[in-house]
């Protein structure tokens, strides 16, 4: 196989990108200067031999502990609970978190095999029960998806036997949205949740 | 900058991946395999250690002379004139040519400053005169846009004083097409360039 079809191949692996378009972003690397080619190989080899999951909360971490837990500056009582790893990022680009996170990889899925087992959840349980200053709220914020939701009342059962309150991300009208274009279950889950002005 | 960082701003060079595709790119490659970013990282580093333009055509090759050009079964008296290398793959899937290529890298662009000298065009003038059975068709394969219009006129004129006829592709109704969402250029073209049935 030519090195162009090897890279092809390898880049038609990514969610999004089909052979045409792996193709093309083949050809436009070839156009370029191939120091450009060269630096993405590297950060490409440096992703994969330095990335490695957080030991405390399982996202991606150069270091054994990632920056998010290794910051004392952070609210120790309150975990939120996301999916994925990139979830944090929208979470801390609001500005408006200051407790810590944890990934559990991925939501409970049958179907697919992915029980609680298959999720990064006992570090969660543990890290309930043996955090020092004691955690009061676990932030559950999965996917607003059948599967998020299941994850979401799988996990409340599990968290509130061992003491904190367990609370999830409001569902509501999304800020700039014309009423109009918001679907039927939204609107019914900011009815019920609505609050006083 | 972390390695997630430096990767996304990599990624996020190529044509159609803004920042956040990047950031997804990088978040699905790590949920991958580390072996799989390895592959694409070697991948990545081939093209730009292996693949060169071949000497003759200017199509990206790994040997000094691409497939192409180092297939003496072809008809050594016509050649094709594409804009660029993907194209020639384009033309090769219909297997209905058995000429030569030549690529320019790119059309004349005044305003971006692209003139005859930027392009390859002074190799395929000494492919014509040096030929040694003759170049008797060029076939101008520019796209079918403002610049590749006025590329061929150029090529046309240069190249007609050497001897050989220069054809273009014929402009007309996509096939499949109906016609009623087929634009008024194209229609013109195709009512002028009518055959016989």
């Amino acid at each position: 196989m030519s090195v162009i079809d090897q890279l092809s191949q390898e880049l038609s692996r990514f969610p999004g990108i089909g052979p045409k378009t792996a193709i093309r972003l083949v050809y436009h690397l070839m156009k370029r200067p191939k120091e450009e080619a060269r630096r993405l190989s590297h950060a490409i080899r440096d992703l994969a031999d330095r990335i490695r999951p957080c030991r405390q909360c399982g996202s991606y971490s150069e270091a054994d502990l990632c920056e998010i837990c290794s910051d004392p500056g952070r609210d120790g009582s309150i975990i939120c609970v996301v999916e994925e790893a990139f979830e944090v990022g929208a979470i801390e680009r609001t500005g408006q978190y200051k407790g810590y996170y944890h990934v559990l990889g991925g939501h409970l899925s049958p179907l697919d095999g992915i029980g609680p087992d298959e999720l990064n959840l006992k570090r969660l349980l543990d890290r309930i029960s043996n955090s020092e200053g004691g955690v009061s709220e676990i932030i559950v914020a999965t996917n607003a998806s059948v599967e998020g939701e299941a994850t979401a009342v799988y996990l409340e059962n599990v968290v509130r036997s061992l003491g904190p309150r367990v609370t999830r991300l409001a569902r509501g009208i999304p800020v700039g949205s014309d009423l109009e274009y918001v679907d039927g279950n939204t609107i019914a889950e900011a009815l019920s949740g609505r609050r006083e002005m």
